[in-house]
């Protein structure tokens, strides 16, 4: 059974949340400011830096191993640690309704209910829970995805006009998710937005991966702690004119034996258009250096370069598409600061992509031109099932969630052999540019 | 430019092969029986044992581990040392017509231009160089090969009735290959079959593969030179009611410093249905138990359990069809009689499949049908970019020559998020079937 989104700000998830809510009581002595994540290296006990400048941050390696990079796709990362899968009921657990509490964390909660009203489904976490820790990280990434994936499903059910999202959420003792899909609109083939919260301990495979990269984790009776959560996007529009986009945003924390936090963000937002529209791509690229550059001259230009090497289809010789930024491993200059980048971004996906949607989805096109557009679907499923590294980490682990992690495959695909577009067509002139990325803002 | 299938039997190539072959002149001293392949273990030289009962035959692991796993797919070893790629030209190099010979050889050589006249291409080795060599396991391998590409695509080409097959002859230093493609015709979406032989030296990554194997192999002067060749198909009908179908025979050979050669045999057929036809089923399989039987009551049963386990997508706990026979590393009882068992499987692949694609491929069929038959093609797709040994070999490798590795791509595929056939439904018989195999014909 599936929400449709015309019940949201009407269902009855969040209203039965906010009476629960009001008649919170403080469940333990600790206070909701005493209960701080463990992190270390928040901002001021750390030299400011420009954003990108971190060792690791700095990497701009081609495939940015490591078990981050591994989790470039969220829904793979949510399927690595769950168990088995099923379909989650649309009404919530309790979230706190047996455990109320008083004055001002009755006012935080009310408030809390409130912002999450808008959302697509309750958090993953109980509000109680974010209630209780509202200055620690995980609640803070974990509302700001939530409220992303609510943001750009109404933004794409608005321009779709006709269907709307379905909404999977999935809940495990390890964590869940919430997987929203919109299947063959009026305007979109697939849009899939989904949301994943999950902790556990590392499994030895994704330890020795982290250790590959540098850093040698020590255990706790064998075991590394972690939380992973992220939102991860791609949205295959019908029309050949009308670009796919995919982004992602993940916040990752793991714990050593010492008790020492790790901590890091990784994401990015890319363009895969059917056909080069100059001014789509500059209008994409530009929305994003915008975001980039609120934080730092030098982050675009960085993440632009690591985002083409990163979608590099190697035997194919081709980029997925023509760009946008991605990175990884981000722990600098500080968690706070980090965070506000990636918010930033976040914030920056509706109106990147949104516009050119919107511009496109009725443009006129033959039969030649969706026939080119499904090649080039066939290319986007190249790159997912051989090469990203988020979904293979989610298909070669056990009890995943696969429907959540191939959500990024487009609904239909085509293999010629030996298609060839003659030289100066517009499929020619795209390939050109996925052979040879160019500098779109410049 | 290809050719044509209707150009066959009175195209240029083999016409000007036999005029050449007829004026052949004995080349050097070594007569043609002198120059036998310096192989091990030939037969008689080894106790006589069923095949299948050697040691590293009889593996059944599920992966079956090595190169000559990772080789499953023939079009992904040719890839995998040959240097850039270009469209061969359909006429051949001159096939020996500047090296006469007299006597017994000319009529050899006669027979052998007769015998490769009824051929796709001329065969990848010079016509001079096999009539040099005429018992050596390598050039009975690729006569064999190019008689089964030609009869399966005779076969097929019949049964469509409108489309021919494409013919790309591809050549290197190192080898070559003959890639026949019949693209949207009356019954085929896409039908590939594909020949390659080559030679070169093993990369440090196939020899380290080998030795993960067990086989300890001592290079020279840090190369390890190999010889292999081998047809892979993948036939796919439009109708949904008419099945796919692959195979794939291969034939190794590596040197190692001292001396010593390996060779081993590898291949397979297996048939993937859109629905279950249980009549299809038992003729598929008991052809290839029929085949498999004339060397051995063990081997089809064996070999029909790597089949299920070796097409099985993890990620989904279904196997990709319903099987059929594979099998790998077959380095016994004898080279000949190995030889032997693989000739006798490929004759076999005609008719295990092509009465059942004539039977079907006017069936009446729903829009339905044709969607899930899609869904299916998408299946197809995960496992060979996401499993198979072989395409995954020749995509990593720099230089493959992709458009004959992802020959085996379906022209079209579907991804539905969540889609689940109901209880009862002959969507749903299939799908039993590919998570739960059966034993078809005891």
């Amino acid at each position: 059974m599936a929400l449709r989104l015309g019940q949201l700000g009407s269902g009855p998830w969040w209203r039965a949340v906010r009476g629960d809510y009001a008649q919170l009581r403080a469940p333990s002595p600790r206070s909701a400011s005493a209960c701080v994540c463990r992190l270390p290296g928040t901002a001021g006990t750390q030299p400011r830096r420009g954003l990108g400048h971190g060792s690791s941050a700095g990497g701009g390696s081609r495939l940015g191993t490591g078990l981050a990079a591994a989790l470039a796709g969220m829904a793979g990362l949510a399927a690595a640690v769950l168990g088995h899968v099923q379909r989650a009921e649309m009404v919530p657990k309790s979230s706190g309704a047996r455990s109320p509490s008083p004055g001002r964390l009755e006012e935080d909660g009310d408030e809390l209910a409130r912002r999450c009203s808008t959302f697509m489904s309750s958090p993953v976490t109980e509000l109680r829970e974010l209630g209780r820790r509202p200055d620690d990280m995980k609640t803070k990434m974990e509302l700001m995805i939530m409220e992303t994936q609510a943001q750009v499903c109404r933004a794409l059910a608005q321009v779709d006009g006709v269907a709307d999202f379905s909404v999977d959420r999935w809940e495990r003792k390890e964590g869940g998710g919430i997987t929203c899909v919109l299947q063959d609109g009026r305007v979109f083939e697939k849009a899939g937005v989904n949301i994943s919260v999950v902790h556990g301990n590392l499994s030895e495979e994704a330890a020795n991966q982290m250790r590959s990269r540098g850093k040698a984790l020590k255990k706790k009776d064998g075991k590394l702690p972690f939380t992973a959560m992220g939102i991860s996007s791609v949205i295959h529009p019908k029309n050949p004119y009308a670009p796919t986009m995919h982004f992602n945003y993940r916040y990752f924390e793991v714990e050593e034996a010492d008790g020492k936090m790790h901590w890091w963000f990784g994401g990015g937002c890319d363009l895969t258009p059917t056909y080069l529209n100059r001014e789509d791509a500059v209008h994409f690229h530009r929305t994003l250096k915008e975001a980039c550059d609120q934080h730092g001259p030098d982050i675009y230009p960085k993440f632009k370069k690591w985002c083409d090497d990163y979608f590099f289809i190697a035997h194919r010789g081709e980029r997925r598409g023509i760009g946008g930024i991605f990175f990884d491993d981000l722990d600098s200059p500080s968690k706070e600061e980090a965070f506000r980048f990636v918010k930033t971004c976040a914030e920056a996906v509706v109106p990147s992509y949104v516009p050119i949607v919107k511009k496109h989805c009725d443009d006129s096109y033959t039969p030649q031109d969706k026939l080119w557009q499904q090649l080039r679907r066939g290319r986007y499923v190249e790159f997912n099932l051989v090469y990203d590294r988020g979904t293979k980490f989610g298909l070669f682990t056990p009890g995943s969630r696969i429907e959540s992690i191939l959500m990024s495959l487009p609904l239909t695909a085509r293999w010629e052999y030996m298609h060839s577009p003659p030289e100066n067509s517009k499929e020619a002139e795209i390939l050109e540019v996925l052979r040879h990325p160019k500098d779109w803002v410049h």
